[in-house]
């Protein structure tokens, strides 16, 4: 079972300023070496290319979520609120410390490419052979399908989940505060101590006292100006196309037997789609990184080119378009494959539309998101949906906005604008 | 030669907020692949297993140092100091910039195992056959030359050396803010505005005007601060420890024919002794870390633990000694020999000393540092050397201390624990 | 005419570190008596019994005006844009420096009692017998006269009345920040730099860069929360109610010939409306306190009673209502009277309605703030209203909210609950 | 006795972010007429004169000291340390939020002209019939005469002392990072909650635990730093000499049976030596500078010369010497009599030198502190004085340095500068 620590452990964190580690158990996570590889996880992928500051790993992220999520615990059992139930508080933590345990290198775009789900993985990982379930199952005999259904969100006290998967998470509120650390904006601050202030457990759900209503608009704006000017920022986009477009090369490559000049296993399952949880696990940042510096080198044009462009951040340029134009952006592959380039590979469109949707969707039941709203606590102990209240909030709710992206080697377009049509020449300003 | 950009280009930077590239040379250093490669490799080396904060780069380090020196001319300028040589201004920029693109991974410990030198490297690459020499060279015949004599301190205009390298130059300026910023620590802080104000450019060296004393003060004793704190840090020194015995496994298994299940090029070349440029210039975080994963399956179980252990940061713990004594050195050298523990790998010590003499070392003229003193600018245009003015300086000037570690793998040492002599088990709190 | 200082003098400032002055008349403004007055006034009024922080002058906000001032023109003469009229550099600085130097004790409560007006005394202090004068007549003939027609708003170079007085001027820019800084919230934070780096000057306005269009978001969304959380705080209202109170009643004992124990000839001219500018400079936040804490003895019960609740922070409670109801509103009164309270001095109702119109009042000619609106400026330079091309302006310019209080003494109320209603029992939750 | 409050009371505070009212004995010791008074002294008293932003008051301050002392005996109370009384919670929270409340307008300068003291104030206030006194006996008989004796420092548990009133107490750590952050200097921030964390009750002391002590050289450092950048500024004591004739000047004046314009009772006791308490509380910086703006209009040239330059900040200026020399302030008051200025009111002299007694002063019994030193506590459970293991610390100690300067009015200094001797033009620059 659990046990505290003789001496309470310290992480010195500049965000959290320390983080406390005091059961054994959380302490026997965070030396698994499961969890030591998310120090080889950047948190924001590409975005050092654009912010040289967020190279920053998905460790220090976990750390901070944990953090959180304790001290939110603390001031509940502090308070003696009697719709805590005291006997979740060590499924939360451990959820929350390993939730993100299932990324690997540069998630978003892998993903994409090889149609993988880092909750799933995730999931795999506190499950099968590892160390994580081995110190989750000393523990506790339930805990690694505890801890897999709360990541799951199928966890019969929805109170936990929505501690480590809401609007208003334990797990957003990090990342907001740690990436505008690491970057060096501050549109990410917002007032944490004041949230952590306000939130009450209440009928099975985390709620905000009303007196807190202004503090959660900020925490929102926060988010807002985060998406738009860091996570959708367009050179971050271009650095994933390149990504993205380096492992289809690959995964086409291995599709027609080239022989790869540098292979290793874990990237050979990847490419071939069949990773076992330990091949997944041998995959981190460096092992990509090291595969581009490799791949730099190989005989195929394409996927030389692309590697050695993101080494050497030689990006893909943008222009925007005013909508998606699928007519022109047909046009644009014709016209590209007539002037010798490849429209696979040296043409991509990118459309940003998600935000809307996701910083604040009251009332609805499905959704990309999914996630419980934000429900302020009168002082008559009555419950309603925040916008309902927020004037600002209900305002940016019905906020829908799109933006439309090209991405192209400017260089080469350059060097074949002669033979561009006028209007084209026109759209990428040559 | 020298031309302003069309429009400033700025980078977003955590420490100094803002960094303004304003000349089309720098811009295009900035984006040569030789620099970009500092992306990939971290400013503090292992330092993130201690504090996990510290994982930012020598890329933007460089940025940093770059960013202050162009600060200090800027207001050389702004107040038309005449001892300032403003033809001098982008040779300081391009070295400020470029001081420490001759940086490997790790390169504290890969130095000492090889013997193998930054400096030098950096000055090769700015003179070699790079994309840097190209640039450098565009902008001026003599540039690449006037760069690296400025790095290797020998340029006829000591103030332009001075600029980058002197006990207050701004390679530490930026290090200690911004390793102060990233690990967390608030020691590391000190008033970077003020001192800049009161930078005097005086017969060919910088001085401070004496009204910035107490600023030079505080500015000294953060760099004490973060010494003892942070650099010197044991666990630090225990992860260096770890690498360096990797290394030089690898060394003797290669020299021993040992055929490695995995290799590339460049550290092969490492491991011989016999780099290239090319080759130095494709070794980074990434493939150290590469190789190490993959070594963890080699079958020399001495390089797999090693490697295994620093992945999964179990590193050798240690105990601190009054003094070094050499021979309880010996005899620990003969206990583990004679319980079956390899005495070149399983013991290190580690003797931290160098701090005091670098702190402030005035009126010397040899030593480690030989780095120009700091000197203050009284009214009537004296010159002082600092120590003899501040109560403080001269005070800490005189600190010589020393810490003594032993380092081990303590669970090898605990199962074999009751075959050790009663004081070594004392010792190591068996 | 103007000249530089020898040397620059520089003021620490807690909001932007450093205060450069660098002309000698600026230097002459800041050591007049009438300047330094401002250090006798608090910039937030009673903001400090909300927010114990909230203890600081307008002598640094006016200072913090400059600075922001200066940054920006020195920003317009650093890239050399033509639209900045380079010869009022000096109208510009004195007049962000002095624009609020006839603000007098309590400015809000005061101007309400006695209708004055701190822009008209502003003016009167600039054109008077005052060293202000004679420091501007001194520079330049004319420029008592050029800087009071910008504090008018009359000036005929709009750009400069811009620079002091819009949507996004130096004065709120300043504030916003400083207030924030002071209190201690977070909320009142946005990045100054970044704004100052996207501002041009257009065709005889300011216009903003249309990549800072999210700063100036964030700005708008920083503003928006420091009425509601600071300047609106309903704290704060009580505390000005009774300041308006005991004005009003030292009015009416001053109109009845009502013998003072104490009074001051300033105070006396300001009872009976005859205020010359000297009497005027003569107030401040000590003699307003002063007679209160003498006025606290003074025979008239109701006088006394007010003085010592402002002194000894013995507010009104408050009651939020749905709506401003008159007809209830009335039968209050008429109820205190009944159980011998004072109808107009134990009761007092607020309506805050004034900010949605402010936060951003787009395409109106009329209106209470009649500043000019945020313009954006794209790369055809074509300019927009800001609100046209940004979801989150437009939303929020929408916002129409009101919130509607009554304010009472508590303890006389719950002394005399049992001859009260039950609905106005209900009301007030005795 | 003591009760908690039903719901804590939540102070924004820009320092500690939050301070936590727990208790109701606390909360009505806050809402005393006496406490709320400290909002109407600054903290620094002249001070802002020379750091515009060092504008807060003693009552910021107070509950500063007050949340640390929470703070720590929170850290007590979690850990369950048995050398820390339990019982002893209350008062030492009650003594450590009105240690200050003795204070009155500039106390420096009014203690030394009017021989008073602070503490003695603090204890007749807190034992006489006041608000406090009887909040005070209402928790408890015994209390205020409990806290009298800890702020007497004769309390029988020293280390409820310790708490208020040491070389590192909860009194100085907030004064340090209160003042930083006002002023807008950063030398005095250090890692507060890191201290906080390794203080240990201890056989009746607060000791430190060893690995915290590079926590405390900081604090040193910091403190250190703050006297003589801050606290001992030249200008700020040239506002004291000033603040200082004028009391004397008023004292002789009123000796004399001068008639003033403007007088109060509670000032007339100050002059005349008869304070009484209900008279001292009755002062504050209002009424101070009230009289000083009446005074201004006084007669006598001394007393409203002197008065008009505090309000005007026409402050003396300032020559240093190397060393106090008698014979030269003898010789310079008979030339200062010859040219026809006051050689008790034009003339003063000043010398600094208390700090390196009180930055540390290991291992004596007596002297201007008295205050006991810091002690680690190693993990063999032995005590050690710091400096014994600090080197810095050790050097510091050693640190013994006076400055001396000469204040006088430069300008009637000026108009008669051909009447003075050669070596006494050379001496002031004239």
């Amino acid at each position: 079972m659990f046990r505290p620590l003789d001496e309470e452990k310290v992480f010195k964190d500049p965000v959290h300023h320390s983080i406390y580690v005091q059961d054994a158990t959380i302490w026997k996570l965070i030396n698994t070496p499961e969890f030591q590889r998310l120090r080889r996880i950047r948190q924001l992928g590409t975005t050092y290319l654009t912010f040289h500051g967020a190279e920053h790993s998905r460790f220090s992220h976990s750390l901070g979520v944990y953090e959180i999520t304790r001290k939110i615990i603390n001031q509940f059992e502090r308070n003696g609120y009697k719709d805590w139930p005291q006997e979740e508080k060590m499924v939360s933590l451990c959820a929350s410390l390993l939730h993100d345990v299932g990324h690997g290198p540069f998630s978003h775009a892998i993903e994409q490419v090889f149609d993988t789900d880092h909750e799933e993985w995730t999931c795999e990982i506190i499950l099968g052979d590892t160390a994580i379930h081995r110190v989750l199952k000393e523990a506790d005999e339930q805990l690694p399908w505890k801890v897999a259904s709360v990541i799951r969100k199928t966890y019969d006290k929805p109170i936990v989940v929505s501690l480590v998967s809401s609007q208003m998470d334990a797990d957003r509120m990090d990342y907001l505060l740690r990436d505008a650390y690491f970057t060096g904006v501050n549109y990410g601050t917002f007032d944490l101590d004041r949230i952590l202030r306000v939130l009450r457990p209440h009928q099975g759900q985390i709620v905000v006292k009303e007196s807190g209503m202004h503090a959660v608009e900020d925490y929102l704006m926060s988010r807002y100006q985060m998406y738009w000017q860091i996570y959708f920022h367009p050179v971050t986009r271009s650095s994933d196309i390149l990504l993205k477009k380096i492992f289809r090369r690959a995964v086409e490559l291995r599709a027609s037997r080239h022989r790869f000049q540098f292979m290793l296993p874990s990237l050979q399952q990847l490419l071939e789609g069949k990773l076992t949880v330990e091949g997944y696990l041998s995959l981190d940042d460096n092992v990509a990184f090291t595969a581009f510096s490799q791949w730099a080198h190989e005989k195929d044009e394409l996927l030389s080119d692309l590697c050695r462009r993101f080494l050497d951040r030689q990006l893909y340029k943008y222009v925007q378009l005013e909508t998606m134009d699928l007519k022109l952006i047909e046009d644009l592959r014709g016209e590209w494959s007539r002037i010798g380039l490849h429209p696979d590979y040296h043409l991509e469109t990118d459309t940003v539309v998600d935000l809307p949707y996701d910083v604040y969707k009251p009332g609805t039941e499905t959704g990309a998101s999914e996630k419980p709203p934000i429900l302020l606590l009168d002082e008559k102990e009555q419950v309603t949906e925040i916008s309902a209240k927020s004037d600002i909030i209900r305002s940016i709710a019905g906020i829908h906005r799109g933006k439309y992206y090209v991405y192209y080697p400017e260089e080469l377009l350059i060097s074949r604008a002669d033979r561009l049509q006028a209007h084209t020449r026109e759209l990428f300003h040559l």
